[in-house]
């Protein structure tokens, strides 16, 4: 070792805490904030943080404007140091973070992020390389149908980044290739896979949440479901499949008629298995209002327990206490 | 080790070099920029970067307002984030430095900073923690006498940014606290002094360059001079003394007055020491304009010395041809 190398090493601190990271991919408007945003709630702020590796464009709009790729490009993202940060988050040190302002397209003054016990990282591209994969205990795809993302893009840009229909329309367009280049192959790293969805060929009465099916891959231990819930349950079941690629997985479907008590019986289940002295987070399955979601409560809890479970000490009476 | 910090390791790519960094710290327009500058010229751009580390600022002008303390504190900058980046660049490793409008007094969009061969930093705090300090091969502390000083800041800060001469007096009234608690000391951390300033007693004609003394402290292997130069040369002479510690240092003196004969007499048998086949750089020394600075040229070229000195394979065919 040089020198110079082993004298910064003997000035150093070792940080405090080594968080567990979660990583949370998917292209543009697949739900990443609102899944992310549960679970740091869950968790409490002063032990959750979650960051938006978006922030990390290279050109603002305007220099966008006369560029030949979109975001979803590597080349249009500083994604070395998009590596480096997450490297210096999962080691327990602070970043100065870039800050992209969606609002209006310009790249502003940095903001610091320290890290906290759980660090989620969402975005277009954390599982792009070997090096940011290797950064997280946990890695989850978010994967709606097309249809519905193309949906909720245009409601969100439309509502709060100040677009027309047209232009998200045209837009979603320009980045296809890109997708199907950069952001969809990222599936194919993920621990768990999470879909959305109305079931094909249903007429739920409107209102009626979307449908989940999880796929869990298993490269990490997930908790044992199939002893709790047979092939035969009505509003959910789970299936030993093979993923599109060929891999074995659990196919666990929780319908969006899934009634409060049949989930219960499921999330109970899946937090026993936790082993935590601890009220169940009832902030999960929340959809802004009064709406729930029970597909949406099991998905957030699952990423829970892996968070929890993949704690170095495993002291889990971390959780804050629940706020129904 | 934790299987994920072996797993982030196993991942990382070795960056290809490792810079030989200089540290040039020193309170507000004591020519710090000036001195870089000119060694950023001589090796040429594409092999030496600098950065200044006063963009770590944590706040902005406005919010400084309110606020007790003045940019020199280290409360006023996230030195936790300069510390990890000089040791990024330090190891070979890119940074996406804060950047700080001086013009403007705000904080901007940071700026992608790759490593080159040499690395030179310089600002108000770069010496002040000891895990900074690990960071440089060769520390130098600008130290002119304050009348001096506050002549040159009064200058530029209403030239360039837009005070008046009554707000830069205020202005270094203010900052004098903090000066001497958070700036001064790092003069002992450095290998290398600066201090020009006319000669006292004597009266040069007009035009006539500040005279330079140099401390020498034998933290580093310094090039011999004094067996160079005597202590009767008439322009320049190098005395064994004590600095103002205690501790011994050889203190160098080149006069305002010394003809570009006299130096070029030190010049040439510094740069025989260093053993390059490469013509003598003749870019050192310059004030801008046509004017010259013998004194300038000869504290560039210790500091030159020393990061060729410094490269990992002494491979010394790096310098730009000299452009007179």
């Amino acid at each position: 070792m040089p020198h110079k190398v082993l004298r910064i090493r003997r000035a150093q601190v070792d940080p405090p805490t080594r968080p567990v990271m979660l990583a949370i991919a998917g292209d543009s408007a697949t739900g990443k904030t609102t899944l992310t945003k549960g679970l740091v709630e869950a968790l409490g702020p002063d032990r959750a943080t979650s960051i938006c590796v978006d922030d990390y464009h290279r050109y603002d709009r305007e220099e966008r404007r006369h560029l030949p790729f979109t975001p979803l490009n590597p080349e249009c993202n500083y994604v070395q140091i998009m590596e480096q940060h997450l490297q210096l988050l999962a080691t327990g040190h602070p970043i100065l973070k870039p800050v992209y302002d969606h609002r209006t397209g310009s790249l502003v003054r940095p903001a610091l992020v320290e890290p906290r016990e759980f660090v989620i990282v969402e975005g277009l591209l954390p599982l792009s390389t070997r090096l940011a994969r290797a950064c997280f205990d946990v890695a989850v795809y978010l994967d709606p149908p097309e249809a519905i993302r193309h949906q909720w893009k245009i409601k969100r840009d439309c509502n709060d980044r100040g677009y027309t229909p047209e232009q998200v329309v045209a837009e979603l367009e320009r980045r296809e290739p890109e997708s199907a280049a950069f952001i969809r192959p990222q599936r194919e790293e993920a621990d768990i896979v999470i879909r959305f969805a109305p079931i094909e060929g249903r007429q739920d009465p409107p209102g009626t949440p979307l449908s989940a099916e999880v796929a869990l891959r298993p490269t990490i231990r997930h908790p044992d479901i199939s002893r709790v819930l047979g092939e035969e349950h009505h509003a959910m079941h789970v299936k030993l499949a093979r993923d599109a690629d060929g891999r074995p997985i659990d196919a666990l479907h929780v319908h969006g008629y899934a009634s409060r008590e049949d989930s219960r019986v499921l999330e109970k289940a899946i937090w026993e298995q936790l082993e935590v002295d601890h009220p169940f987070p009832e902030s999960l399955g929340r959809l802004g209002g009064a709406q729930r979601s029970e597909p949406l409560a099991i998905a957030q809890l699952l990423l829970l327990y892996h968070l929890l479970d993949n704690r170095p000490d495993r002291d889990l009476t971390a959780l804050v206490p629940a706020t129904t």
